[in-house]
């Protein structure tokens, strides 16, 4: 279940007198709950209710808003802004792939795409809804999602929060991006990087990147769905990089868990289309992707790369930018006869 | 060149012992000024333009935050929530069909779609852009949309804010709503009204709403592009309504001109997809068809309907819910190695 299909797209690249480094195509399939199966009438109920601002508490924010899947599933913001202007505590992660994410949120707080979708249209500064039932209330005020929602999960008052979240995720299972130049690189066709990215892919080996940055989302091994991968970022603190970017303002992890352990741990994130999703780390304060790779060899490996050496690996990255599926805009179901707010 | 083919499209119902009363269908396409001619691509620019975030200050807003084109083409609200969570003085007006109408905003301050479409990027409590400069900074520092811009006008520097806005007016050239159940009706389908809807479409006629609502938007009379068709509202003010709805804090028209002729007066706004645009009215205080029905027969022409009439005149208007194109969801331009605002 957990990327099983994906072990046999496994590529072994043995690299000239380095360790053997395991290169991995982005699998065709996500893992699917055996709770939450796939349909298309389920996939479209998801896409309508993703980008339905009527799911915020004033009506304008939507998953949407800070995961745009019209981009790079994310805002292109440090943090994003919520209903009434808020700010939120962490940069958006981008929705492409995180199917693939075996745990949610930076602080994997989250051990599905289910139980994430959950998080933010209750969270104050996010889509500020007082509660699931307000959620569900608003949705059961919408005809067109009554009906939609007894469609896909067949029977009466089939408009409750858990029902929505399955929906979202369904439909978040659909959002990967494969055939990215790396991908068609390791599936045979060899002129399919630049020689840069080529060298990029050799170096994060070396350098050791892929000790975390490894398997098909580059997010960390395979492991059971609510596992997390993490690490402690940063691993080196006496560094200039982490005051000028005050990476120890948030302790990670351990907010969620309030386990000393999980101080500073963070989920790896993917590299999948990392190319797209600055600025950059949980705080979003690196604009720039070779400057977001200096950061990382110096915190992460206590290693300070030749300008060469970052603009290689910035052009490996490159390469792991994939093609975005075409999608049909929805038609969301009006509500008539009712105002969203009172101003 | 305005609405010339629609006149062959007019159907002529002389209702018994009722004046003639003249119906029309909404037209195929909507006039297109000489300086703006329709291109596929330049459709395609558009599209991405007004669904894209990035044309606000902080990266927060789109022209579809408040006129969503995935429903009624509003957001539903009284009025909009801008960048920073800052409130709009008047709420948004559908983009459907907007194309068929001669001045844009409610007090028709914008003579056509460019127009318009050049003013809430640079609105302090909408989208928020300092300057055109900025609004044109911005879009050039995102290389694919340079590309396209090119392709579409044809010449180095093309990104400029005039073409912004040309390309943002093309698209909504295509965003009509054909084929309402009254469209039908006037073309043959006899059937395509229900007798609640008929005998509404005579109401709308002998209470005199057609005075104003005619013409195949009902907006009022064919007009050329950038003259309005303006009426006074309220026009009778001594009711409980005006006090109730707050119907005079605005000055409507005045606002823009400084004339004191144009004290209240107001765009006639369109009833197509009017069923789906709650709540009501330039301040959005109504949020319920029906009793948007009772407040324009009081206040614009003194009358009190009865209940079977105002649920009459409901059933016509959502006969005037047209059918929306699908549309195919955009990919947008990326921006890398940058961040929209600091924070």
């Amino acid at each position: 279940m957990f990327h099983t299909k994906s072990k046999l797209a496994v590529a072994l690249l043995v690299l000239a007198s380095q360790p053997a480094m395991s290169l991995e195509a982005l699998p065709a399939k996500p893992p699917v709950p055996a709770d939450n199966p796939m349909s298309a009438a389920k996939v479209k109920l998801g896409q309508q209710l993703y980008l339905d601002p009527r799911l915020s508490v004033d009506g304008t924010i939507s998953c949407n808003s800070c995961h745009n899947v019209m981009g790079s599933g994310t805002d292109n913001r440090p943090v994003s802004v919520g209903v009434n202007g808020q700010h939120g505590g962490r940069s958006a992660p981008t929705v492409w792939n995180a199917a693939f994410l075996s745990v949610q949120f930076w602080d994997g707080r989250a051990a599905s795409l289910e139980d994430q979708a959950k998080g933010p249209i209750l969270n104050p500064v996010e889509m500020g809804m007082p509660s699931s039932d307000a959620a569900v209330q608003r949705i059961r005020s919408i005809p067109g999602y009554v009906d939609e929602f007894k469609t896909v999960f067949g029977k009466n008052e089939a408009v409750t929060y858990d029902n929505i979240a399955k929906a979202i995720a369904a439909y978040e299972r659909t959002l990967l991006t494969p055939n990215s130049p790396f991908d068609r690189f390791i599936k045979g066709d060899k002129k399919a990087l630049t020689e840069d990215a080529k060298r990029g892919m050799k170096l994060v080996n070396d350098v050791g990147c892929t000790g975390c940055h490894m398997g098909p989302d580059f997010a960390g091994p395979a492991m059971p769905t609510g596992t997390g991968f993490y690490q402690k970022f940063p691993t080196y603190e006496n560094n200039d990089y982490v005051k000028k970017y005050d990476l120890m303002a948030d302790t990670g992890r351990f907010s969620a868990t309030k386990n000393e352990d999980d101080k500073h741990m963070w989920r790896v994130p993917s590299w999948r289309n990392v190319a797209l999703t600055a600025p950059y780390f949980h705080n979003g304060s690196v604009a720039t992707l070779d400057e977001a790779v200096r950061v990382m060899a110096k915190t992460q490996l206590d290693k300070i790369l030749t300008e060469k050496e970052v603009a290689d690996i910035v052009a490996f990255l490159n390469s792991l930018t994939g093609v975005f599926p075409k999608q049909e805009m929805p038609q969301l179901p009006s509500t008539p006869n009712s105002s969203l707010t009172n101003r």
